[in-house]
């Protein structure tokens, strides 16, 4: 064994989801969908296949997704001026992508600072190149915030003389965080005194809820030159199994980006990325049925864990709730969320694995509930954790 | 840019796929079909994407695949006991299991020890997990050798206490070299007396031509404990745009490299991981076919080279051909290429971006020509050098 992936476990992902399947748990834990995408897509992808878009595509992606990419971001987030060409690789996933980013951007010694809790391939990819992370938290909504919030401070204080890069997770994993224009713009201003590049991890940028809206952190002045956005169709399409995902830069930052990719996995599965220009490409209304399915969701979901005596914070965007297991008497919360999945029959993330060692009190009090459920599945996981808890 | 990918430029392939759009030349230069597999395979993948095979696969890969490698395995190239729940993972494509076997077992300070010409990722590779390489010669045929081979004493003098792992490519691309049994027990020696694992790379494990006989590294005493096999289904099914690959491990060596894998990609497309199960289960026939089918281009693309003056070594396996231009005054190969793209209409690959820069030489007499093309583009192709040189 590479002392890098000595201290590894399997992700808590994959460990729940194999409790789940053992105890015949409802599955509220790993996100994604038990539901498909449209059925264009997945024509398109037929479609694609039988025209013989097989062998493999450009390292960069297909010139067709890489468009589509471009005109999406404009579309939407007020993105323009992707040119296609030299600011976008196509990936095999959001988490490609975010390796690649660290592997083109961050030597061995930099600092990387990010918000926690966080995705845990951050952590173990910063440990792959090299890097030392440092981690500012986020605080829970309280009297004077109504959402999760950081102190600036803190996040000042993390900043050094060797920060390389920070990243940014909008609409946040797993505290539903969807950053504002004006908290972007903070962060902006830290990044060009220190001269650090972003990555912006926006894989949730279609799930969010009013009033909050998702901001592109690459629209934020100060943020488009330094700023590497990764995204993917998994969330927004519901083809998390697809495994196309992509990155926007400047043309400097997606050469170095390129550079690794060409050398991890070189090319993404051609005819999905045919499928996933098609997808991107749908009309407005696709996206906004969508957003409107997530809000029914979330409020089914907080509902039901509220009908089980669980206060959760209501999130702002992705599909994931995070709620307060403090009271409940069965410990923290791997504890709980093992209790859950083995005795309730509903499997859900103990939050505290997307903190540093040294801060895993900060989530021990909470369980992350994922809602990219159908209402059934929804229905059922309430009853269980009404008789159960 | 991090300085680990600052030496590099744009993978050769690209650069040669992407000349020869720009000049309507005949492409033999990067290695895929012109040709897609078997319909059933096609069909396979339709199936799965409407069935709603489209969600995350687990990590490690679809049970069925994983069940399916392990049969396969055991079919063509007698590996016995493969257990598909402890010893296999499915990846990204063979380039990104490559990449994981690397994070996974070697150390920044390692050396590994490869022979060259080698895949121009193992390189990068190394360098992207703070390894050092040793590269050991391969020798083209000459009086007293039939095929490429190797100095054993230039391989034991690559060995040494810092030595961690061996990478092994059989068919070997670009040579062509099949590794005998023979070879392949002298190397099983050597790398039990150093303690070093293997990889071994067989992605043209397919693309054999008797007399010469595919040997699965890890089915000779001494290397199945060590060994880690990588493959794909790109070349023996001719979909080398799907992107599915795997690692075939003993158990503790595949939850290392499981480790790094689960955060490089963390899974593959799912419903392509269904239709390759399929695929790997295809007749015997059709892998006869598929053969047959190889040889009978190979003897074409030899016969063209020989008719455009250029001799050339014949390949026991893979579909890449190895000609002599050192009598063609025209430079160097890398100029040869740039020549033949632009002027003659045909591109080659410049076989010296497979040397550590200071064996440049030992490539520069040579060019790569790729066989996986139909009847009339290798016609068309032959025509072209023939009228051009
Ligand atoms: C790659 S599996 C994890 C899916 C996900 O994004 C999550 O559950 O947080
Ligand atoms: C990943 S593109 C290169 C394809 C190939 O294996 C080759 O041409 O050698």
């Amino acid at each position: 064994l590479a002392s890098r992936v000595g201290p590894l476990g399997t992700t808590v992902f994959s460990e729940f989801s194999a409790l789940a399947l053992k105890h015949g748990a409802v599955n509220l834990g790993q996100g994604f969908p038990d539901f498909d995408g449209p059925d264009a897509v997945k024509e398109a992808a037929h479609q694609a296949i039988l025209s013989g878009i097989n062998q493999y595509a450009p390292s960069v992606g297909l010139k067709v997704l890489r468009e589509a990419i471009a005109e999406h971001g404009a579309r939407f987030h007020g993105q323009e001026g992707i040119d296609p060409d030299t600011m976008v690789t196509v990936t095999s996933g959001a988490t490609e992508a975010i390796f690649c980013v660290l592997l083109g951007l961050v030597d061995p010694g930099d600092e990387v600072v990010a918000f926690e809790p966080f995705y845990d391939s951050y952590d173990a990819n910063i440990a792959f190149v090299g890097a030392r992370p440092r981690y500012v938290p986020l605080r829970p909504p309280d009297a004077t915030h109504a959402t999760w919030w950081f102190d600036r401070d803190e996040v000042r204080a993390a900043f050094g003389p060797r920060t390389r890069l920070l990243i940014l997770n909008t609409p946040h994993n797993p505290t539903g965080k969807v950053f504002t224009r004006e908290e972007l713009a903070f962060l902006a201003e830290l990044c060009a005194e220190h001269d650090v590049k972003v990555l912006s991890d926006e894989v949730y940028e279609h799930i969010v809820f009013a009033p909050a809206r998702h901001v592109r952190a690459a629209t934020v002045p100060g943020l488009a030159e330094r700023t590497v956005t990764v995204s993917s169709g998994g969330k927004s399409f519901s083809f998390t199994g697809w495994k196309v995902g992509w990155i926007i830069a400047p043309p400097a930052l997606r050469d170095a980006v390129q550079r690794a990719h060409q050398f991890v996995t070189f090319a993404t599965a051609s005819p999905l990325q045919a499928a996933m220009a098609v997808a991107l490409r749908l009309p407005d209304t696709y996206f906004e049925q969508l957003r409107a399915q997530y809000l029914a969701r979330r409020e089914r979901l907080l509902a039901g864990l509220a009908q089980a005596g669980l206060k959760a914070h209501v999130p702002e965007g992705s599909y994931f709730i995070l709620a307060d297991i403090s009271g409940q008497g069965l410990g923290d919360d791997v504890a709980f969320c093992r209790h859950l999945v083995t005795r309730v029959g509903v499997a859900a993330i103990p939050p505290s694995v997307f903190y540093a060692p040294e801060h895993r009190h900060l989530g021990q009090g909470m369980a992350r509930f994922a809602f990219c459920k159908s209402d059934a599945i929804l229905d059922d996981a309430a009853r269980r954790l009404k008789d159960g808890l």
